[in-house]
């Protein structure tokens, strides 16, 4: 538990998905596999509320997002949001608005890799949670769609029309946001959507494997690639080069780096601690 | 005719370009085929103006931009611009190329997607159209070249030095602006330059049926789609999120919106509005 | 020598590299092939002070920046860097890696392009330097290796965590930083990490051809849609379009235009003075 915990106390039951931890690797399930997985008002709360808390204690060193059944998720839910939304006032519109977009922000500054494990559909705001994620590991089942204008909204939600341009290049994007086409395996992995293409059905396996990987690996020093790659997208070229030198001055004061040189003077692999 | 009109009348008559307007649909056509379509310094004031008038007057829903004959647009001409500078004092040039750069401008910004139908060359500012069009539907005679640099001057011209590395990456826009080398359609999808690729002589076909449909569907929602993407290019992640909050919360208030989900329900397709 | 020289001296011998220039074209050889090039503390400074002596002289139009025997470079040196910054306080700490920046920086900001030569292994900060440059000429050898994790740093070092995004877009750049794996040539020309592929053996020749086109061709051309390609990435549309219409401008007073159009008109090649 980290020293800066103060008197929130943990979510004892997650109502709205499935949370496992082992050996500082959480797993989050969407678990409604009837209804594909549809994210509800209470799904993005329990998602938002359980990075958060996450984050604070630092107990995770890596995440799986996963979801149960036959897909990823098929985004928000018809009559839980769809209709439910319809009968909102504007500043309830608004809290809504604005808590699938903490979601987003929540994956991509959170103090640890995101990995979605993704097979079968991910759609709407489901494809948006993957593509917050640091990595997408799919199988060739899987199947994005921006679906977005094809209720009549915007392509530009929950961040994206900010994270789709930066993934795979402006004009992917706009046709992909604008058009709401699904993104099959193949061309998700050659337009670069994808980390890892793995066999039929094994993309929770995969995810699960690098998980394992990043958290027994030198875990701050992956924390702090991703803050800065999240960071440095919104940054000049001269401040990220001085943020760099900061961040690499204090990881060379690190435990890590100097049991990587001492286990590479003696010929043996390095015992990290993710500090 | 939107209520935000004041005294200025529409251009009864374009003398630089070919326009037709049929339901929602502006099809604009350089048309010199003679030339290759080359640029003067009357196509780009009516490109500025044209877009300025469709743009308040919200009458169009979609635009596509095609060239007559045997090309798209091979540039800026020889004679008319290359020759007719070099006659231009300092504060004229200056007034020349941010007249161009409006031109490009005025395409990211329009509340309405455009189409680039391309066939055989877009050369030069004729590239830049393209590139600056929110879709690039080209049949496999399509040929762009950024040839600045071939003339003498910088292959950042037009905002092509902000726009393409941000569509195929800076290591890929460095190689295309730097030497003005052509490329051709299998490079230009490969490298995610073009949206989608036809058969021989059917780029303008596909475009105005792209056109078509956008019009005819949710199209607020791809106005703002178009919006976000552009203006979230040069924001930070904290605020675009908070856009789209914005943008999505003012378009669950909107009749397509409510459209859709009716639709839904009653296992019909929707009758988009655009509102 | 340009007229902007004060009382500084050319430094009289390079210790820590090789270079030569020949007619515009400057070549830096990283010339420790025993050790693979590995980089040392007097490596970086020579490389920090050459590009600033080069930059402000105005004597060169391109560089080649190339490896000597079985690689291009392998990174900072275990002994000499690793071991060596080990023994460094934070202040020194800070210091060594703001120095490594400023070798990005001065790359991504000398008025000439810069075209890395890649054979072999460029690992770690090599793998940096390769990327900063404008283009990436690589033979099937070629291997780039973002290491940094894996000595327990951050993969954002010397604006790796800037740059490689806006290269191969924010998905790959995570996988290559987060995780150090080794790209291959063909993965590496694939994702838009390579400018050219070369025949085995033929990277070194490749480039010294490039550079030498570069050189004789118009450079202030060249130089400005570098200098534009750098600083449009840290900038708006709007500001960018302006940026660009000022270029232009001044371009269009120059030499090299008024010698395209005259070249055109008598029907033979231009002239090129690079100003």
């Amino acid at each position: 538990m980290s020293p800066f915990t103060g008197s929130a106390r943990r979510t004892a039951d997650w109502e709205h998905l499935r949370l496992q931890i082992a050996d500082g690797v959480a797993t989050v399930t969407l678990a409604r596999p009837d209804k594909l997985n549809a994210l509800t008002f209470g799904a993005y709360a329990d998602l938002r509320d359980l990075l958060a808390e996450l984050s604070r204690e630092r107990a995770v060193r890596a995440l799986v997002l996963a979801g149960e059944g036959r897909g990823f998720c098929s985004g928000g839910d018809v009559d839980e949001i769809i209709g439910a939304t319809l009968a909102l006032d504007t500043a309830q519109l608004l809290d809504f608005n604005r808590m699938t977009g903490q979601v987003v922000r929540a994956i991509r500054e959170c103090p640890f890799p995101v990995i979605a494990a993704v097979h079968g559909v991910a759609a709407g705001a489901g494809a948006v949670l993957a593509l917050a994620s640091d990595f997408r590991i799919a199988d060739p089942s899987a199947r994005f769609a921006f679906l977005f204008t094809r209720v009549g909204l915007s392509g530009g939600d929950m961040g994206a029309a900010y994270l789709l341009p930066r993934v795979v290049g402006l004009g992917h994007a706009t046709r992909l946001l604008m058009l709401g086409e699904p993104v099959r395996a193949p061309e998700a992995e050659r337009i670069g959507l994808i980390s890892e293409l793995t066999e039929e059905g094994h993309a929770d396996e995969a995810a699960g494997a690098l998980a394992r990987r990043l958290a027994d690996g030198p875990a701050l020093a992956h924390a702090q690639t991703k803050a800065l790659l999240t960071a440095e997208l919104d940054m000049p070229l001269a401040a990220s080069v001085e943020l760099d030198a900061a961040t690499q001055a204090l990881l060379m004061n690190g435990e890590d780096y100097r049991e990587f040189h001492a286990s590479f003077m003696e010929k043996r692999p390095p015992k990290w601690q993710g500090r």
